[in-house]
């Protein structure tokens, strides 16, 4: 058992009304407890959290009139440590995967796995199913790409990537998930906080669906996969931008942090801005 | 309030084990009532129902071993008139919309909502917000669409279809799909029937979300809005295909049919193949 | 040395006056001897043979108004049959390139080697330089793809065909010079025929620039290397598309033969339509 | 009749032994006369001077060692005014026009003349055929974009721009060309300078094919045409870009210059590094 502290500090300038949707709240799951959460904005506004689809995804609404606007998240978080699969677990059957399933085979914005299909047949239809799999398109992802700050952009896919060869966290997940569904592995995105990552930054990684349960990769490499703190999934990054704006503001700055809990018993201070904790 | 008889004929030559997951029953919603339905398939096999997601949508999943498949379904609905949205409905504000909601503002494999958005504000921005915005919206796809069977193919998305100004029904609902969530407001893909739509097919249409409920449009002017029923929504094309196989099989045959039901007494006829009644 | 009658009927259904740009004759090079050609159309019309660049093209140019048309062409060459590269033949360096083969570097429509240059040098950059090298590109390309009639269109490029993995052979070319420029192989275009091609029709392959030479490869493997008779080379199809329209005309028919000549006196017949022999 | 000062400096950290080759040397035309021309590098290298193609290109080839290299180049062009063509100047018909200029309707890797023209023909088609469409066509790349430097990349294309409606120079240029050849006018990219280009740096534009002979446009409006200065033209900015590099290298610096003469007699300082008068 890990406990993990993560958070972020957010600031704009609000140039006019502004609606703001963010998603950077550490997720509760039956491997991720959350120990305590909070989530502050100045000046103070009224926070409205919205549960979002049926993984358990939350946001934060606010709405904004101009002025300089800070958001400041902290949480700590219990992770249970993931037993790595065993190298024997297998691959569901379609005729058995959950309904809810069988979504995560459908190609989405950035994981146009309609597209790649005939390639990851190709290049993985022969790798016995199963867990070592999805390993292996983890490895061929992490050896034919290289990571680039800067490479690519908010609307890189799946199959730029796979082309261009470079790319970030993000443009890692999209193709591995991609590869995955096209070979007929249900995968999908997930947007969180990884312990040390270097430099500190908000970070995505990928769950395949497995025997029946979902698994964590991260192609990256980049952070211990028992260290990497779910904020939500989607079938893409378009599902869990941390942060989407309607109106008109700046970012003017962003710091993100994930350590490990120095001392088992934390506690939170509080300071005088409006806040809501969200437990979940 | 009228009734229509809807249904299809499907026939495969299935040549290895081959998974099935068909979306062509329609739905049972507050403005779609379902008096009647039968899925049949021949040779008789299980058939599993999958509801899927929040929306109401549900597949049908079989699992079929080397044979001739055919796949009959017939349905009768009563389409509650939906009285056309005055003129004045207005847009729902981000601040406001219900959560669920949000997601379909999101970009979507083929409706890249966030390639076209200044597109979109450029060529709508300006049109005062609400259901004439919607429907200047698809004005505007059906006078620079040519309507032209075959042009596209199932990778072809809205940036696509925008340059080659040419598609069948499913692109233009992907195109006013895309711009609408371009300029802010959500919508949604429908796949589903339309009444005496020439020639017979499957039909694809989409929802926007004004003033707190959606609303149904169809770009193409192939059918009227009153005699379009739903099978399922989602965010495009790739969430509602009407048959998804795994495995190795060849369609052979199809035929779609969707009339105004001549007598108000409706009885199906039920043959010697198992059938599920899918009356949700 | 071989003898080869290459030629093609086209007929188009004329609708308003329209300009054709036809590519179909044999070109006249070192290694391929125009013996006798002739280009006739039905109604006499006046055709202009336009030489275009540098490297010998040329096409012949007719306006016609509404009617009937039939193109009919018909040529014999000789090949002085081209000995094999050498396996040690090697690459020239691109400080010694003529300047008008630096142009052949470059990225053109359907040949985006800026795209795939990376990739190129994962695959191939380890391959020794030289004729075996565009060897095992050409293998690559024969091995990765499958060859499907109609599965690519007109606007297909290289980075289209690398991820769905089917294509004809203009795309198996584009696919194979795109990989040769992204390791710095100077590599063109080239439109003809190929005897015994099935079912005949107009082939595509393509040259690349070694060792102070063009070299002739076909990836797709159909027809033999020594019985490919060029019409004319260009930076990928866009150039040397073998008929070009600005008008409104409808094609209603094509046949395209090549065939090993059966006796070395070869006579053309004559009809009463205009032509004129293309000797260039 | 004008005088004109050009030049830039370029710096590069070359690690390897590199090929460079340079097209930043001013054109010598009949409405461009070039009065003294300077290519200097440092340290010495031989410079190899290349014509490329046929419409007076020329490249600079040097082969350096690892070092610190530093390019200067600095010119005097004397311009005939040209004059604004009168509105009245028609196109050229596609029956009339010299073969070389056929070429320039071909689509090419930034311009996608097969993908837009159905666009262009629904926007552009109505207007009369001459300098006014292309003036039409000008007008409207400049009123649909936006000017915003860092928003595009190398890759970036025609189809990526109109539907992004942002871009630089080149992007700018490579839409109106592709828009033009949509309706069937022949156009070119040109590289360039532009007098007081603010900041100063490298400038595109293009040249479309009416009436029997070039034409100059600049749909950026950043500089007016009687002050651009070229250094060559091509298909799109994939023929002319700057500097080409094969080998490894990293550059350091650039500035660029061009300004109005300020005295009609023009002297060039002479320094110890060795140089190529390149008067053409």
């Amino acid at each position: 058992m890990r406990r993990i502290d993560v958070g972020c500090d957010l600031s704009y300038q609000v140039r006019q009304t502004t609606v703001f949707l963010f998603q950077i709240s550490a997720a509760q799951t039956p491997h991720q407890r959350l120990i305590c959460g909070q989530f502050s904005v100045n000046p103070v506004v009224y926070i409205e959290i919205c549960p979002i689809g049926m993984e358990g995804n939350q946001l934060q609404r606010i709405v904004v009139e101009p002025c300089e606007l800070q958001i400041a998240y902290r949480a700590t978080v219990e992770l249970t440590p993931e037993v790595e699969a065993p190298t024997t677990v297998g691959e569901s059957d379609a005729s058995q995967m959950p309904a809810e399933v069988l979504t995560y085979l459908n190609p989405s914005r950035y994981c146009e796995s309609d597209l790649l299909s005939k390639f990851a047949f190709e290049e993985f239809g022969m790798i016995p199913r199963g867990f070592l799999r999805v390993k292996a398109i983890c490895e061929w992802v992490n050896a034919h790409l290289d990571y680039s700050s800067g490479s690519t952009n908010s609307t890189t896919t799946a199959a730029d990537v796979l082309l261009q060869r470079t790319g970030v966290c993000r443009d890692y997940a999209h193709l591995a998930i991609t590869l995955c569904r096209g070979v007929g592995i249900p995968a999908r995105y997930v947007a969180g906080y990884a312990v040390d990552l270097q430099p500190p930054d908000f970070h995505g990684f990928f769950e395949a669906y497995l025997d029946g349960q979902w698994y964590l990769f991260d192609p990256t490499k980049l952070a211990p996969v028992g260290g990497l703190v779910r904020i939500g999934v989607g079938r893409d990054a378009a599902d869990v931008s941390f942060a989407t704006l309607i109106g008109v503001a700046l970012m003017t700055s962003q710091s993100v942090l994930a350590t490990e809990s120095a001392i088992s018993d934390h506690t939170v201070s509080t300071d005088n801005s409006q806040s809501a904790v969200s437990t979940a």
